[in-house]
């Protein structure tokens, strides 16, 4: 499996906004078998997200996807800065 | 929901086995909603595990659990050292 760990700070305001929009597709990708979204408790603006899938194929195709294209261009004006970016090799657990 | 990130390093050559430790007790956790143990591709050491909570109460009820506490207990010495560890308030996703 392919895993990726990464945080994000949205801009002013908006990441409730931008929340909504990473959750929209959130069920729907081929291959994704864990996508969560989780505010950092620590301030305002910061986004974590985790994701697992089947394989990095399967990650990279979903960036090829319509619905994710759109996903993406309508994000990127309310993300002020990238953070962390992890990738993992997920060996099991719960909720995969 | 509470979420948790946390990195650390096992003792050399040591990782397979706390692996399989972490994964042990993984599915049976009242309130643990999603576990994924990872391996970081980049060396032969680090382990990720994200975790996601229906609160921060139930984690910490976990850890009061024999089988937790035994875990705990067997993990400890093959853990070089502690890496990240953030807290954090899932919002939704996939796998949850």
């Amino acid at each position: 499996m392919y895993g990726l760990i990464g945080s994000f700070k949205a801009a002013p305001g908006r990441r409730g906004d931008l929340v909504k929009l990473l959750l929209a597709e959130a069920g729907a990708l081929p291959g994704c078998v864990s996508y969560v979204v989780a505010e950092d408790p620590a301030d305002d603006e910061t986004i974590w997200v985790t994701e697992v899938w089947t394989g990095a194929d399967a990650h990279k195709a979903s960036l090829q996807l319509p619905a994710v294209k759109a996903v993406i261009a309508q994000a990127m004006p309310l993300i002020a800065a990238f953070g962390e970016h992890r990738e993992t090799r997920p060996v099991g657990g719960h909720g995969l």
